[in-house]
């Protein structure tokens, strides 16, 4: 019945995107050149940050437009509750856990001495050898040494900061040089923005990745003056919608420079909304649980896609899908081949921005470098759960059990009723597990003797 | 800073609408001919429990579409928590406390002789002598003996249900027949639906009042066979997404007889969704409890305002509103002098409506007949709290405080940190309380000796 259910959704959605907002061809990127990216990720913005989601004092009427003209993806997932982790899966389509990526130290700090290694394909990587200018601007948080900076990892240029933005010392680096130190996060959105323009207007004919990481909302919280109380919200609200404009500043250059039918825009969040920080952290909507944990509003995340012309607007799509499925849909309309060497984790999203089915059918949660939960189809296991970073766990055996398409908010436990499907899908996160070979940790490798917390020539 | 951050957020909201679907004038209804008004109201439905409030596996492209063409209101309120005191309120403008429509009793039963008094003025009786032609379509759960039905109210034509679908033995009445019973809950939708066009298609050239009041997704949940199976929410998203279509049905008459720009459109839900009943009940997005509740998911509600031509498409308001400023919304848009001999406790949406600032500051929230919490502007403090109907209640002394806007969640007690504040909002409760003048209890009236349960004729 899910698979049913799910074309007749976005059959629907797709009628309704005609008949409201003008019909879209169905097209492939033209001929002769590929399309450009643009990913926009987030910092801890939850779930029901965003109007469109529901959110009723947060007003974002240039994410809500990105929606209206492209595709809600409502069951779309970052690989990790935390940050580093969560990057590096974006940028490799690979699970943290098999590249050391993520573990007990949950993140890197100035004082750590490894990073996302060197022998790792990133998007920027895979698509540079097409004559694909690539650009990364905002945090980077995969590694402060040179060696693991953007500019290490395919990206032609770089500006922004190194870590998250409440790690001391916390300085703005242009390539691989401090530009600035401590970065004056007031006008960082500001500047960041301008950073994108720039860098579509140089691109000229060149087809061009933008990796926008943006900064915000992650605490300590910085609106520039233009913003500050002017949201029902507070400054959380002041945050995320300068963030809303930012994103609006660019779409809107894409569209003036005529480049909208040939630019694929992603925007989604690193991870769920940090809930500890109150009101400074945000809101995960119906979900449950934030920021590191394994429940669905860790990980779960707003996603809309946008390509006019390609992607039908105003349409909707419920398909499972990932962060880790970013690389494999860069491959595809890219042109380029996907990183042999390495095990990916993802498969391209065209056939769901197209408006079909995705072939994703299963979802490892993570916690550090453990496999808390587990989801095939719409049923979720759980072996550990923790709401949030520093609350207690427990330990779960048997799993829980919890339908979630039906139940998206996680309340009601089914494994005494369906201890069937409880198995099955603990037979297919052991088989997921078996399949998955640990890679050499690299969040606890410490500074070389000497270095200082946060130097890069090092 | 409030006002002006909520005119900021009006006038953002409107920029968007304008680019996205087309520029709306802000016209006076045409001159000569009132405009018409239908109000549709869903049983139980959650504030999360649309695909544009954020339900990711719920689809309501019809409802979608109504505010892609209209306004959301996202601080929009119904008077209670239940059913009874609810319809009460929207039907009178008045708060139900003053006309004994809520106890402890809760609501009313086919075991109940009370009902709606006969002396108070309902919208339908109203409009009417304005030449308005008036009809109920679905539940009405005012009184179902023959005194307190629709056709002694003010009402026309009456086709539906006269108490909740869980109430034993639930009749459809015609007027004031027993057409049948029990009812065919299967096809229940399709037939309002199908009475709600005819009747607009009776209209003619009059203007007209329809009160289209769903029976579900209060439970017991029944969905047309076109229906069944057919939503990734299960069951529950069947019902609502048949009710979504209903919507769809009836919009879509009104744009084929030429009457979009000459009829406004609310649709809202009676109280926040039934938690208890798991995946049988809806959810409240990310607002806290659910029906029965004065916590904000008991009485905030979805909320769309529909009236091209008038209404801005695409628009969004954060002024706080509520049910009880429907009639006094139809009172401004028809000409009908406002009832005298009752006091109001609402007034016209239509500045609102209009891209504007409404009026209203202060919001009680009773349970039952007591105040148990008040808001005054983005503030609200709690004197008890329960989170559903069956569960345990607390006390508050001091009263708990929230900022709503910050925390639309409710998860950041503030009383201890602004003294000040939650003094200010109790004293606003206190006077309030004062200007309250309780009725007479009409719930627990019992039927008179002899009567059956249910019996209208009595």
């Amino acid at each position: 019945m899910d698979m049913v259910s799910r074309r007749d959704f976005m059959r629907r959605s797709a009628l309704l995107g005609a008949g409201l907002v003008g019909g879209a061809a169905m097209g492939a990127p033209r001929a002769g050149r590929p399309p450009n990216i643009v990913v926009i990720f987030a910092d801890d913005l939850g779930y029901g940050d965003l109007s469109c989601l529901g959110h009723p004092t947060l007003h974002t009427p240039n994410l809500d437009r990105m929606a209206a003209e492209g595709m809600k993806l409502t069951q779309f997932y970052s690989a990790h509750s935390v940050c580093t982790p969560s990057r590096a899966a974006l940028m490799t389509g690979r699970l943290p856990v098999r590249n050391g990526m993520c573990g007990n130290r949950r993140v890197l700090f100035p004082n750590s001495g490894g990073g996302l290694p060197t022998d790792e394909v990133t998007i920027a990587s895979m698509l540079r050898p097409q004559g694909c200018q690539t650009a990364c601007v905002g945090k980077w948080h995969l590694g402060h040494r040179r060696r693991f900076l953007p500019t290490s990892h395919g990206f032609d240029r770089y500006y922004g900061i190194p870590y998250s933005n409440d790690m001391r010392p916390c300085p703005i680096l242009e390539n691989e040089t401090v530009v600035e130190e401590p970065a004056n996060q007031d006008t960082l959105t500001a500047r960041y923005t301008a950073r994108c323009v720039d860098f579509i207007q140089d691109a000229g004919d060149d087809p061009f990745f933008l990796y926008y990481a943006q900064t915000f909302p992650h605490v300590p919280l910085f609106a520039s003056r233009a913003f500050e109380e002017t949201s029902l919200r507070g400054l959380y609200g002041d945050v995320v919608e300068e963030l809303d404009w930012s994103v609006g500043v660019i779409l809107d250059t894409l569209r003036r420079r005529g480049l909208a039918e040939n630019t694929l825009v992603v925007f989604t969040s690193d991870n769920g909304p940090w809930l500890v920080m109150n009101e400074r952290g945000g809101s995960a909507g119906l979900l449950r649980g934030g920021k590191g944990s394994t429940w669905e509003g860790g990980m779960r995340e707003p996603a809309i896609a946008w390509w006019p012309g390609t992607i039908e607007a105003g349409s909707l799509s419920a398909e499972m899908s990932s962060t880790l499925d970013v690389l494999p849909t860069c491959a595809e309309i890219s042109g380029a081949p996907l990183p042999e060497a390495k095990t990916l984790d993802g498969t391209s999203l065209m056939p769901i921005l197209r408006g079909g089915e995705g072939s994703r059918s299963e979802m490892p949660y993570y916690r550090n470098d453990n496999l808390w939960a587990y989801r095939k189809g719409p049923w979720k296991i759980h072996y550990q759960t923790q709401m949030g970073y520093r609350s207690d766990h427990e330990d779960h055996d048997p799993p829980l059990l919890y339908h979630l398409e039906h139940d998206p908010s996680e309340r009601l436990e089914l494994g005494e009723r369906r201890p069937d499907i409880r198995d099955e899908v603990d037979a297919a996160a052991q088989a997921h597990l078996a399949g998955v070979e640990k890679g050499e940790p690299q969040l606890g490798i410490p500074l070389p003797e000497g270095a200082k917390p946060g130097q890069i020539d090092v």
